[in-house]
Order: C-alpha cells, then structure tokens, then sequence
C-alpha cells in the first residue's frame, strides 16, 4: 500500500469531483484529503487529492479520460524532492535551509548549493553538501548562466531555489526549468521591484517591510507569488535595520513557500497561484 | 435554480466523497465549492458542499441513506440567520453590527437587542432595531434568564450572540439553545478564564492580549471556540489601555466568528471546531 | 493645573534633552511621558513632552531660545481636536468614525460631513452630526473644490479626514490645508498607486492585501505614511473578496493613524513621518 | 571616545529627566537614544540612555546620588554578552542560535553549550563550540543541576538560554543566576502552563498557537515574560503539526527576545518587564 497525490487541473464543468472520486473508489484508493477550487472567473478546476492504497498502471490514464480536453493529470509520488540552492553572499536563508536539510523532518533534500562567490562555502561544506563557486568575473551573464546550468544538471534537481541568489538570470537558463525555479524576493511585491528594496522602503517612509516568493519568469519580480509576508517597522529603523529585521521573514516566507511547493500543494496558471496550504 | 448548502458529518469510511458528489451529479447539481477534513484521530468526516440546480425533495434522505448509520445531513437555504444581540454596557461590538446589519452586505439580520442595563437603547433604536430592558435587579439568575428567554422566544432567532453581555447564564438558558449561543470573550483562552481578564493580563505581565469567539456551553469560558486574534502588547499598557486596544480585536474576532457561522461553514465535535475558512 | 503637550523639532544637537527638560524642571513641570528620536540620516531632534503644572505664558519661547536656530517648538492643549469628513458611497469608515465619536471616548469630534453623494446622509444624521452634500456634478474639479473648502471653512477644523472620498483634490484645496489632510488608501502603498488597487491586486494574484494612511500632498498616493497594515489572502479571493477583507483593515489603520495625530504623536519630516506610537 | 549604555531605575520623583541628562551634558556625553518610562501604579521611572564620549569614572556615582535613595544605576559597556546554552534534544533554537553566532553580526557570543542528552553535539561541534553532555540519567535533581552549574562556572556567562531544555531546575540553580537565565516556553503564557503545551492546544481545539520568552524564577512558567508571539493554526492541525508549527514561532520569539536582553534594553520589576524595543 502507498501513498500518492493525485493533482488534477481541467475546464471546469459538472460532475467532475464526483468523476474523479468514483475512479478512486472503484479501485479502492482512499482518499486521505480532498482539496478543491474553481477559478470561476477563469472557468479552471484545480484538485489535489491525498490517496492511499494500492494504484494501478492505468489510474492517471483512467482520470485523465473522464475529464474534459486539456485536463492535466499528475500522480506524485510521495518522495522528498531534490534542491539545488542558489546563493550570493547572505547566509540567512541558505543557513535556515541547511539546518533544516539536517533536521530531516523536511520534505527535501538539498543536492548542491551553487554560489557566485565563495563566502557560504564554509557553511554549506560543514553540513556536507557540494559547494561549487561559479564566479561571474570576466563572463557574459550567457556563459555564467550557462556554467551554473552545467552545474545543475549533474544534480537532476526537481527545483532551483534562490536563497538570496543576487545576480539576473538569463531567459535560456529560466526556460531551461519551467515553473522550477523559486526565488525570495526582499519586498512585498509588487512594491519594491527591483535593486535595493529596503532602501527604497525606507526612502517611501513605509511602516511595514515584506518579503516575496515566487516562480522566476522572463519578467523580473512578476513570476506567479507563492507566499507573501510582512513585519512592522517604525521611524527609528534605518535602511539597515529593515534589511536586518527583513531577514526573519525572509527566509520564513520561503521556508512557507517551499514546504508548500515540496508537497504538491501548489498550482500555477496564468500569473497566478493556487496554494492549497492544508 | 436555486444554491443550497449541503452539511454532512458522519464516521469516517472509504468512498464517501465519491458517493455524496454522486448523488449530486445524478440530480445534475453543480458543485460549486466544496470542502473536506476528516479527524483522524477520532475517524470522523465532515464535509461542506455548495451546490446549484433543482433540488428533488429527497434528495437530503438519499444522501443520508448512502451514508454510514448516525450520519448527520443538512441541506441549508441560502438565506439570512436571524439573530437576538445580548448586551450589557460596552457598544463597540453592538455598534459594529448594527453598522453591518444597516449595511445589509451581510449574511445576517438583527432582529432584536436585549440589555440588562438601558445604556445602549439609544444607539439600538437609531437603527429602527427593537431594544428590550430586561433588568437583573431584585430577580433570581433563574428567573432573570427566563424572562429573557421569553423575549428571545418572540423572535425565533436561529443564533444568540453575547456581544459582551457581563452576565452568566444558567444551564436552562444555555441548553434551550443548543450549539447557538455565540459569546466573544476578552482573552485568548484559555489565558484568563473568568472576571476581569485585562487586569489578570496586565498583572501577568503578557506582551499579548488577545480575543475569543466561541459557542457557549454549560462549562464557563470552555465551549468549542470557532476564532480567536490577538495584538501585541507592551509595558506601556494599563489595565485600561489594554481594554481599549482589546477593543478592536473583540469586535473583529467576533465580526469573523458570526461570518463563518453564519455562511455555515462550522461543525463542531466535542469540545472542538471545523471551521472551513473558504 | 493642567496637562499640555510639547512638541518640539530642532537641527540635532548635543545636550538638548537636558536643555528642555532643565527648563521644564524649573517651573515645576512634572514630565508625565518623554520620547525622543534622532533621524541621524537628516541630523534632526524630535521630542514629544507631556507635561503636568502650571504652564507660564513664556514658556514656549524659553523652550525656543534654548534651541538651535529654526527650532519648531509647540505646546499643545489637551483639546479633542475638530474633523470634518469628507465621503463618497461607502460606509464603513465613516461607521466605524461616527460610532466612535457618539461613544466619545476619543479624542476628537466630528463637526460635520462632506459627501459628494447622498448616499451616506442618512447613516450621519442618525447620529446628529450635520451632512453636506456637494456634488461634483456639472462642475470643473476646481469649482467642486471650492465649494467644498467654503462649507469647511464654516467648520474651522483641525484636521480633514478623507474616509472613503473617491476623488482627486486640486492642488489648491490641498496646500489650503498643509499636513492637515489625512487619507486612507486601500492598499499597502507603494504598491497599486491610483484607482481600483483590489482589482490590481487580484491581477498580481498578491497574497496579501493592505492599507495606508497618509497625509496628502499634491502627489497623490505619495504623501507621508502614518500607518499601515495588511491582511492575507488566498486564491479563494476575487477580486470583490478582497475589497470586503480590506475593509475591516482600511478603517483599523485609519482608526489607528488618527489615535496617532490626534494625540500629537506625529511628526512629518520631507515625506517621512516620526509616530511616537506610546 | 566609547559608546555605553546608561540604565537607571528608580522611584520616581519631578525632574528625573533633567538631572540624569544635565549630568550627561555636564562631562559632553552625547546622547544618541533615550527612552523612558514611568510605571504610574508602582511609581517607578525606568531611563535607557545611550550616551557618547569620554567617560569619568566618577560618572555612575554622580548620577546615582543624583537620584532618589534607592536607585540602581548601572553604565554598561558596549560588548557581546556571553551565553551558555542548554539544551535537550530539539534543534531548532540552537541551530538558529548556533548560526547567528556564526554569522557574528549578533550581540553575544555562545561561550558553550551543555545537554542532557548527547544529540546536539554532532550540530554544534560543526560551529566549532564546545559541548557539554551532563546525562541527568541516576542523578537527583540537585546532584544533576549541581553538576551543570560547575561546567557552566568554567564560562562565567552573562546569561544561560534555555533553547529547549525540558527539564526543571532546582531553585539553587535558578537563585544562582538571579534575572540571567532566560527561557522559551511553547505556549502563550499564561495558557498552558507545564508540560506538553502542544496536546493541551490541541485538546482544547485553540485557532492560535505561541511561545513565551521570560526570565527564569523559582516559580515554573510563571517569571516575568519578555516577548511572545503566536501563530493561527485550525482544525487541520494535529497536535504535532502545532509542535511542529510552532518550532518557528519558538526560535522568532527567543531570538527576539535575545535582542532586547542583549541590547540592555529589558528591566525587571516585581513579574513584569520593561522592554524597550526601539
């Protein structure tokens, strides 16, 4: 007996819950949770079911034929997906994760960690995880891309996370990995956009700081957000002090964010997210 | 056309969502939300279904009759509750829903307010809602709490709610009305049960307060609770102070509460709620 | 004897504490509460003294001469400041205000109401306080702004406190009442500047929704921040949701600024604000 | 030229202020941030005074018999406390702390950390920091205790961290270190007191969860409180999802209240605290 989610997303229409349900039931799959949610403005189905028990060959087959044209059909085992994490030289969010990868009661495993400087290599190898510095110095944002693609692929990674990973990416590296890559964006978007967020925050005279994350698209900052938010902050803090207050929520919204991810809860279209956080 | 409601609860087995949204779809009732949890620890299964099309009269029994035995299934009309407000002195929780019933962008109407003191008959009556006085003085709790069942009596209404109402009610009172007295209590129980929570909370020295909406039952302060909020803090505050600033948390946790209640998004077990958010 | 507020605002420099409060000492001004902060950045005092005694009639100008040139020293009286509202249809802030006001545990009064609808003149007169209707129909911008800023001066208030007022004002109108206008936006400001910011949330399918008080300047949505707070949301929400959630959020953090700038708690330096919450 | 820290603590009396910082301008200190506090029920004044300059020797002693009998004036130097930490066998606080510290850009030092359990070592020796396991295992209490205070000796701390240590001490450790030994509790104080908060949570059906960060006294849960923060869970949280949700809120609210204690920004008085948190 195993355990699977079953992630359906189709035109909505009647009867499909009770479609999908009764394909389950006829071979005796139990349904441990049952999410749904229809964007009616968009007329989509999104549904994530929790089963147990023993599923055969055909099962995605048999939903997939009972459901509209164009319905996307997806069984996921229940396994811990492999990370490879993007730095700089901030070390709260890779530090967060590292600790947790440790842990082990997280539904990950990080395979590498890839950093345009040296700095958290000390870090990353105390934990035992491969470190590679793929320096940008003297390359084109191409050919750098390109190395850090060279990297990743030896890993086979189910996604890319950039914990504070500074640097632009190339459209060929984002089209390289299609709804993959997960960025924590230092703002509450779409304020802030761009370089220097806290500065900005603090030049607009803000009373509240925030931190963003999404799915990195071609267009800077405006991927699908996964999970968004916020801190109070007040007069007395500087640019710096939000920077450091932000780091808190910071690697809190992705640490959300990525658990949310990690366990097939999350459903992308248009710009848009479905989170189904329970 | 009409859109319903449909509450199920019952033991837990295999294949009840397939059989429930079943029977929706031989009677071609669309589903338009619908929401699940099931308590594993006590193997119970609940289930919230928002449906449109024709009802067949039957239909409730045929969802009933496809379930375990002891299943409970409501079909609820999409119309407004009625409710009786029970208030002592304080107006800010009154006032709110009497701004929200004028408002009528909501899904409850006030049919009459109750006060034991005659402090809040005029801002009741701006509104054209029907205040009665029933005065504790010179009566029993018994015969107190009777005399205010007879003008509850009057109304029929399907919830009471204790918009800080300072008195307790006897267990006549309380189990007349079943799962639908709803009090908003000025702590985050079970912190400070009983009188005066503020000054319990200003002489712990907490650095939250805090509020609590829940169903009210014969044990004081211990009924299943459907919301709860808090704010923060600080040694700047009174006693007074944190009274005022509990203030807003009441009334929203309150606002939220009756919000849920009233679309029939909760189900309460044992001592326990569901409360289905979305 | 009595209790009065110093508000004092100076180029930073050593010693200025004990030059105020030494002079305070002198004439038996007993210091109730003290707070000071230094934007280091602009090199600028701020203090907020409150102050119980017997005030001389020079005090104020002691105060000014112990301090570097370009000193900004105020006394304020213990007063509840005067508001005019001004609306367009919505009612929940203007609710919330009004019943606030009838309570009349605040700190200000609500001299009259401005809408340039008719719709919310019944909810104000429920509570006697006069309504002004101005359209702005067949009129320029300028002369609806004018015909406003006559029916407000009849009123002389403190501040103009816009509650939901839908419109642009003319530069005129604004700079005939400097730093004394304040607004609430509905959303959390930089993000989703001008009209329909819920519909522009929902398309950036953000997880959090906010609002922002501000004192209003010619450049709109750009004036100093008082306050601001935000409320999650999911993908359950429309973009009509939203503006529902907002509410409650909108009339706390406009319910919040005001507590701040009636109490003299507020300092507005360039587009800055210094808000000496306690 | 140094920078210390000024705390005064005193009864309060007219011109506190005045004398502290005329004293101050007297010898040229600067004072960059001051921040005060009068407890009006227990006539108290509470002064936090960063100052600059070239400091006197003779300058507490100055301010002291400035101050009504009785004042505790302290001058505390600029430089990271030093901590020991004990712990169980939960990672999650020591790892955040053990990062930070490894990170360096916080206010203490971890000196060493001790457990009763050997499972922390392999963690923390990754940072380069001693560990001490001092097994309870057929230990009394105070033999057990008596052998922590011993290792705990050769570090001279300015403060102990309970990060997690889940067993009681004996009130000769805890008079040991009067007002230095902080911990994190797993529930919102007062609510939950003792052991197993989460499965209380749980049983009594909360839609919130917290922790508490306080001072350590003879009286189990209940010294005085520094920080707490909670988080909303619902009925889809078993009681070890709350544990489990509540891990981050724990290691947020210690490091937060680490902060303020490192900072000298806390005072105690009788079971409360002062926090200056800006």
């Amino acid at each position: 007996m195993e355990r699977k989610i079953l992630l359906t997303e189709c035109p909505d229409e009647t009867g499909l819950i009770a479609r999908i349900t009764g394909i389950c039931g006829r071979h005796s799959l139990n349904i441990i949770k049952n999410t749904e949610f229809v964007a009616n403005q968009q007329r989509l189905f999104f549904m994530r079911t929790v089963l147990e028990g023993d599923f055969p060959e055909s099962f995605p087959d048999e939903v997939r034929s009972a459901l509209p044209q164009g319905a996307s059909v997806r069984l996921m085992a229940s396994r811990r997906k492999r990370l490879v994490i993007m730095v700089t030289r901030e070390q709260h969010c890779l530090g967060d994760l590292l600790l947790k990868n440790y842990a082990g009661n997280v539904n990950f495993e990080i395979a590498a960690v890839i950093g345009n400087y040296d700095t958290l290599r000390e870090l990353t190898e105390k934990f035992a995880i491969p470190f590679h510095l793929v320096s940008h110095e003297d390359l084109t944002r191409e050919e750098h891309c390109r190395q850090i693609m060279k990297v990743i692929g030896q890993y086979e990674p189910d996604y890319i996370v950039l914990a504070k990973y500074m640097r632009i990416l190339t459209p060929e590296f984002i089209n390289a990995y299609p709804s993959r890559i997960i960025n924590i964006h230092h703002s509450f978007l779409p304020a802030f956009i761009g370089a220097r967020p806290y500065e900005q925050a603090y030049n607009r005279g803000v009373k509240i700081i925030g931190a963003t994350a999404h799915f990195v698209t071609e267009h800077l900052d405006e991927g699908p957000i996964i999970e968004q938010d916020v801190i109070k902050v007040d007069h007395n803090y500087t640019a710096a002090d939000m920077a450091e207050a932000g780091r808190d929520i910071e690697r809190m919204v992705l640490d959300h964010a990525l658990n949310y991810v990690m366990d097939d809860k999350v459903f992308i279209f248009g710009n848009r997210t479905v989170v189904f956080r329970n």
